[in-house]
This record gives structure tokens, sequence and C-alpha cells, in this order.
């Protein structure tokens, strides 16, 4: 669904209005039945031999994905990456609003980063419990991940985005966790140069 | 695969020597059929009623990841994403070198980060004509990352760890893209909230 959506924009900014299963699945690398079957089980978007309204599309897809829902997130861990999502990541883009940021760094505490505050990790907890949150991005170092998963899991927060490449929770845990474990997209990139290398070497024989 | 690897290195660290399919599976949220599904693909690693030894079956996992081939990469774009690599990610733990580093920033050129060089753009060039690499760390910013692909597709890169959140190749080329879309694992977990919470609601009629 998220690449459908970014592909249903891509569309939009490039004047395309109508778009059909089988362009939409050339581009993606998918059949056309896979997309269609895809779609139907959302309900119905398109007609047969008519194709997809682009920007229609783009909505059911944004709807079912949640993005009009203005979920709150809040930052923990204004280090690189965390500079990073503040600094080049359009949260609001993707229906979440960023609304605050925690650090321990005294010299960062009391600051803003692109127009995001940045509050002293000790003011958590009374942050909120008056000011709810559905999100917490997790950009904390990797030997405090699990600590600071835990506590975030007592303090009403729905979700967690992790960056730490540390497995946070046990399955069954009532947080959703969204993990980016850098590492397993760089072991599969390897794993992709490798398999292309053994073919290589296969042919030449 | 990579998350099997992770957990073999957690089992590694916390001092076990011997690991069930059921044991694997209940970790990582898969049926034991799966696990042993899975590793019979790539080969006979374990013995039925004895489990797996935890240390073999990691070197095994690590091969097949090709973890072991030490691949060279170069960044390309030292900004806060290419600065949290160089500085915080382990490359060498992967299996991967990072040799280099190149940015278009003045100020950064001729500098190291964490004892990495930082060159010049315009030199990519002629620096990957002497020092072949495997893989280009795309960290460069959004508008010009079509571009940034395109030339190193000339260059001799096998693949590319894309970072920039713009779909870089249509389906077919020849260079390897492994994209961290971070805009997709948002949605992704916007995508469980609301799925969550819409079951919450039916729950309490």
């Amino acid at each position: 669904m998220p690449r459908y959506l970014r592909l249903m924009d891509s569309l939009i900014a490039s004047g395309h209005s109508r778009v059909s299963s089988s362009e939409i699945g050339e581009k993606l690398g998918f059949t056309p039945s896979q997309v269609r079957q895809d779609f139907s089980n959302f309900g119905e978007f398109g007609q047969q031999g008519y194709g997809y309204n682009v920007k229609a599309l783009r909505e059911q897809i944004a709807g079912i994905l949640g993005t009009d829902r203005g979920y709150k997130a809040v930052l923990l861990g204004v280090g690189h990456i965390g500079r990073a999502l503040m600094g080049n990541f359009c949260f609001s883009e993707w229906g979440f609003n960023l609304v605050h940021a925690f650090d321990v760094d005294s010299t960062k505490i009391g600051t803003e980063y692109r127009g995001v505050a940045i509050s002293d990790m000790k003011e958590l907890d009374s942050y909120l419990q008056s000011n709810p949150v559905d999100v917490a991005v997790l950009t904390v170092p990797k030997d405090v991940a699990v600590e600071v998963a835990r506590h975030l899991s007592t303090c009403g927060v729905r979700a967690i985005w992790n960056f730490t490449n540390v497995e946070l929770f046990e399955p069954g845990t009532d947080v959703i966790v969204e993990n980016m474990h850098f590492s397993d997209s760089l072991l599969s990139l390897g794993y992709f140069i490798s398999e292309r290398q053994d073919e290589e070497e296969k042919q030449k024989k």
C-alpha cells in the first residue's frame, strides 16, 4: 500500500488522471492481477477496462493507510538520525504530526530544531500525561533502547517507530512496533549481490 | 534471514549453545515449521530432536547472507543520515567495508568523519576507476537522487543502498537497489494503529 501511494503521488505530479492495473503493475514489478487483487481487498476502486481515477485512488489508499487521521508523535533522542528525521522527513505528508522532541543532552534541552521544541527526557512522563501521543519515534542510543521502550509502553503510547536496530519486545505485547532495521536492509542487499555474483560465475563456466 | 542472524547473535551473547526451531519461532513470531522450512531451503542445519548448534547456524546464515564477502562501499552525501551511518552503524559487522565518503560541501571536503575520508563529489568518478566498489550508500538530498543514481549505474557500482525516499529505477535495471523507505515504514505503522483503533471501536459496540 505505501508503494501504491507513492506511485499515485508521482502520477499526479506528472499530470496523469487515469491509470490501469497493468500500468501500475509494470511500474512496481507486480502482475496486473496482483494489483487488482490488492485493491479489491479494500473495496471497489476501478471499473474493468477504464482503469482507475488516479486522484480518487490516491484518496482511497491514503484513507486505508490512515494518513488522514493526524496521529501525534514525539521523537526521543536528537542525535544524527533524530535530526535527519526532524529536518528532512515530512511527517505531515504521511498523516503524522511531530509535536515534541526529548533528549538528555543539556546543550540541546530548551532549544528548537526545525520548529520542534526539545525538552529534557525527564519531563517526558509529565508531557505525555497532559499531551497524549500515538507514536514515539525511538532514535535513542542502542544501549538504552529497551529500557526507554519498556517505559513508553507504560505511558499510553500506542506505537513505537524503532530506529535503534534493537529487537524491542517479544511478540504479543500491546505496543505496536515498526522497525527500521538498517542492518536487515543492508544484509538483504549483500544477499542480492552475492546471488548475482553466483549467477555470473555460473554463466562464465 | 537477517532476523535469524540477529537472533543468533543475541543467543550467543546470552550464552546459549543450542536452540530448537520452536524456540526460534517463538522469539520471532513464526511457527516452528516455518523456521524448519526456511532453513531446509538452504541445506541441512539441524538434527530432528536435538535442535541447532547456535554458532554453526550463525555461520551458515552469515555465509548465505554473504557477510563474509567483504563488500566495499562508498557513501554519497554526508548530511545527518550520512553521519548517522558513518558514526553509529557498524558496516563491518555485516560484511561491508565503508571505504570513502563524498559530498559537495567545501567545509566537509578534505575532512574525516569517524575515520572515513570525505572527498569532493567531483572526484567520485576517478576514485571509482582506481578503487572499484560494490555498493554506493545514497544519502544525498532528494532532488539530486535520480541524477546521482543514474550516474552511478554507469560507474560499475553493483548496488545502491537508497536512503533518499525516491524511487530510483524502473524494474529491470542492472543495478540492485535496496530502499530504506522511511515513509513506507511510517505508513505501515499508521495502518497498524488505525486497524487497532477500528478493532477497539468494534469491541466497544
